[in-house]
């Protein structure tokens, strides 16, 4: 019979290499006791690459960025209490936004449960229907029996992590002390004589019948394609471009779609909607299909263009069959692979199709890309940053007003670049840990480019913790400093006596402070025209750099109000 | 028929004066759009206190301050999707150590869920079992018969956050656009219409015949009382002293037990014992009844020894019936209020009590007592920081460290001082925003005294964020910075290699740079002897005030051992 701290570790190595075995490859850890085996394994697993914080809330959401960037599970571990508790916000994101994470907490032994013992909760089921699945597991107990069970568990649950939906799953961990063998002479050994279970992805497609349906919808008349937020995929990107083509129809694409940089970008991709959409002569003409792939659209305007197509056929295609349709006017709602999808809808003839719809689109992309070019100081902010990124670079954007901006004035290029957020709840949350999590993960893969978030002040505000890690990334933060929650100029919560204290809530803190404290050089860009060569020096640095760009926000306010002017007249 | 704005914020109203009604008087608002309503009649009515928090980890902690400080119900409020998310930690705390909080989180309407809707998450049920109950709200409809069921609502979640355990409840309500109305016209009319339910609180006393039994028992045998962390009442530290006197017995008296610092103080209350308990000699000598009061204690010594004292017999008095008792020995459980049950067995007579057992304990006491006011430096921390704090001053602990520390070395004293932590999950977490929470709540009250925290640098970078707050406060922040996990050191994972990246895990932060971001006086005490002359600066200022003392953790760790050696020989 081992000794219980023996027991611990192996039980932990055995799940672990299950984990390893169906892919596993980043561990994210927060210090602690009760969890000391589960991080002695992944430290000394030569497959899995690792990575300590503090603060388990920064945890999670660089395990986010991970396994974002990766586009495969992360696992992230903590000790037992309220440690567990901070990856909650990350979990609602990871749920919402479809990534996948392996969450192991370590727990108390049941005996010590519920009768007072020190810093013990009841942790089965804490993060409620926010997981796709939670395991219970037992005590180790050193039986082949048992290594068979976490082998294979370890496994499965990297599998449900991705399928049917990818999304975060929980394991809860007991350890008995002592947590460790007294003398340390633990040594991680390969187990060889694992075989991984064979594990067959289900390819969605479209029957014939359903193709020749489609194909007569869509041949009988105008159709607009609505790219929303997705995962970045080039093969989709090219596939739904190769599609609007077929099909002679503008595509409204979304910063966050993954359409608007890369070289199958064409006169068909359209990104200046949110302001032209805004002008009633034009957006009164409806198309009699719409076909829409992703989340819903940043965009306010296109959401209430969306909405005032009453009479078009809307369509969804998602893979994962979600009903992503908060106006509650689907149609069609597809279940398939979208490069499926795609590429079997362009080996069929569409005969009907003409420029004439398409143009009138383009026209008004083309004189609105005029008018947005020095439309306000984001515009100006926004396309330095399009035009001196280098290719293959990835811009991380906060929500609320950075995200809008980009959307705005992204425009669109062949240059090969990513925008992504953390869309899945929209929050103002873990941004700086995402960023930290998605450069690690660039810079471990030896991905090109360079990696720059674009983050308001609140949201740098909200994550600073992250900043620790994030310092230690070849990384550019822009922060976007209007003085608070600048988005709620643009509501009518502005007009409030309270406003200032209730809603836009002014932190007054002092940016090259907080670079200082985390080792991180700075610079201040007081007017938007200074930005330009700020951002080319940091651009020439190997490691983390922020620029703080001020912003008034009345002014911008201003500045937007009347570029949507210019646009409805 | 009234507009929808207007109609948000009746129903916000609505349920607000119910609140208000049952006692409410502090609201933590975090800024949010969807729950403008709930934040705007917060702000407009006289009876209730608002505080402002960006980062909600922040916000519930502070309100978690508020609560414990004031001893009744505060309300948090947020907006919708992850933002809730943030509570979790705190509401974990809350649930542990039984302290009231309403947790109000603003929601999409039904329509908008699950259909890909911005910033909208399933938000029922979201804390799972942590809360003590959940509400669903309808849709403001702004009818008489919903004014009633809000009002009645408001003051019934109110009882249930105190009765039968007090702890959170959480509320989360759904609001339509407009969220607010067109015009700004609301004025908080006091609602004098409304009459509070009569609340009758349960009285928890002992039976004639129980208190006979108990009394037979008590007289039978040499006696211990153990006080562990409990909330403070200078009644009931006096009653259960008045109970040791007559009985003749020692108090263990655990540093947030309450009983260490007051008028009540007499030779009976017991501070050292961590240190002569970890003497076998006299830890041999098992008492025949173990009274204990309160949650398990701090000190792990006297925790093994409860556990080795198998032929005593084990009484827990707790107010709410909670089976406190991880070691699985208890013959008694008394539900019964404290203070009720000291009185009742004060009006009888024993006849059996002797001073020899006693005198066993108090000569150890004062033996040790002499060690370990030079034991190490933090000993010297202690002794100056009690001897210097004005009457009525409140010293919050973190956990870990700093809550060991005041075990060993705070002694007792007739001074009245508080000495408090959050000891229900007792986390590294939220310990700036709970600090800054209870400094808020007794400037309000006018409390006199000074507000310490005493914080490790683990936990201090836990909650950085908290210190936006607390620069607010008055009050003066120790950070006792050993270079990271310092506890860490006193485990078995300080031999491993991976020790310091894994466990340790120093920050390398600079808290001069911490205290300058946010505009706090800092001041840096090289070693324990330059302390005492800081910190009678810092206690001469009416701001926030930080003092960094920096600890050797590996000499410390030796004087510490060499400490516990002089007191077993």
């Amino acid at each position: 019979m081992k000794d219980q701290g023996s027991l611990n570790l192996q039980f932990a190595q055995h799940l672990i290499d299950g984990l390893v075995i169906a892919g596993l490859k980043h561990a994210v850890i927060s210090p602690g006791s009760r969890s000391s085996a589960l991080t002695l394994v992944c430290e000394r697993h030569k497959a899995i690459q690792t990575y300590v914080q503090i603060d388990e809330r920064c945890a999670a959401f660089f395990a986010l960025g991970l396994a974002r960037e990766n586009n495969q599970p992360v696992v992230v571990i903590s000790t037992s209490g309220s440690a567990p508790g901070h990856w909650l916000p990350a979990i609602i994101e990871a749920n919402h936004s479809g990534v996948p994470l392996i969450l192991l907490s370590a727990d108390r032994p049941p005996e010590l449960l519920a009768c007072g013992a020190n810093q013990t909760i009841d942790q089965t089921h804490l993060f409620g229907n926010q997981v796709r699945h939670f395991y219970q597991l037992p005590l180790a107990e050193g039986t082949d029996k048992q290594k068979q069970y976490l082998n294979q568990l370890g496994q499965r649950v990297i599998n449900e992590s991705k399928l049917p939906l990818p999304g975060p799953v929980h394991l809860n961990i007991p350890f008995r002390e002592p947590l460790l063998p007294e003398v340390d002479n633990f040594i991680y050994k390969n187990n060889s004589a694992l075989s991984p279970v064979v594990n067959s992805y289900p390819l969605i497609t479209l029957s014939e019948q359903q193709c020749e349906q489609l194909v007569q919808r869509l041949d009988a008349g105008k159709g607009v394609i609505v790219a929303g937020p997705d995962s970045h995929h080039p093969e989709r990107a090219q596939a739904i471009i190769q599609l609007a083509h077929k099909l002679n129809v503008p595509v409204l694409a979304d910063p966050l779609s993954g359409i608007r940089f890369g070289k199958h970008v064409t006169e068909h991709v359209l990104t200046h909607y949110d302001a032209f959409l805004r002008n009633r002569d034009f957006s009164i003409q409806q198309p009699e299909w719409m076909l829409r792939f992703g989340a819903m659209p940043v965009s306010k305007a296109l959401g209430q263009y969306l909405q005032s197509c009453k009479h078009t056929h809307h369509i969804l295609v998602d893979s994962y069959g979600r009903w992503r349709d908060p106006n509650h006017q689907l149609a069609e709602l597809i279940t398939c692979d979208v490069i499926q999808f795609c590429q079997q809808l362009l080996s069929y003839e569409f005969i009907n199709t003409n420029s004439e719809w398409l143009d009138k689109f383009t026209q008004e992309e083309q004189a609105t890309r005029l008018r947005a070019s020095e439309a306000c100081d984001e515009s100006l902010l926004i396309q330095s940053l399009i035009k001196q990124l280098p290719d293959e670079s990835l811009i991380f954007s906060s929500n609320s007003l950075a995200v809008r901006e980009l959307d705005s004035f992204s425009a669109c290029d062949t240059k090969p670049l990513s925008i992504i957020a953390n869309r899945g709840a929209s929050g103002i949350d873990g941004n700086i840990s995402t960023l930290a999590g998605l450069a690690a993960a660039r810079k471990k893969s030896g991905q090109k480019g360079k990696v720059v978030g674009l983050i308001g002040d609140l949201a740098c505000y909200h994550d600073m913790n992250g900043l620790l890690a994030a310092g230690e990334q070849e990384l550019i933060i822009i922060v976007i400093n209007n003085g608070g929650g600048g988005i709620f100029y643009h509501l009518p919560q502005s007009s409030l006596t309270e406003f200032e204290q209730d809603w836009l809530t002014p932190h007054n803190l002092d940016f090259s402070k907080v670079a200082s404290l985390y080792d991180i050089e700075f610079y201040r860009a007081e007017t938007v025209d200074a930005f330009p060569e700020l951002f080319e020096q940091a651009l020439s640095k190997k490691s983390c750099q922020m620029i703080e760009l001020i912003i008034d926000p009345e002014q911008s306010l201003q500045q937007h109000k009347k570029y949507w002017q210019t646009c409805t007249n």
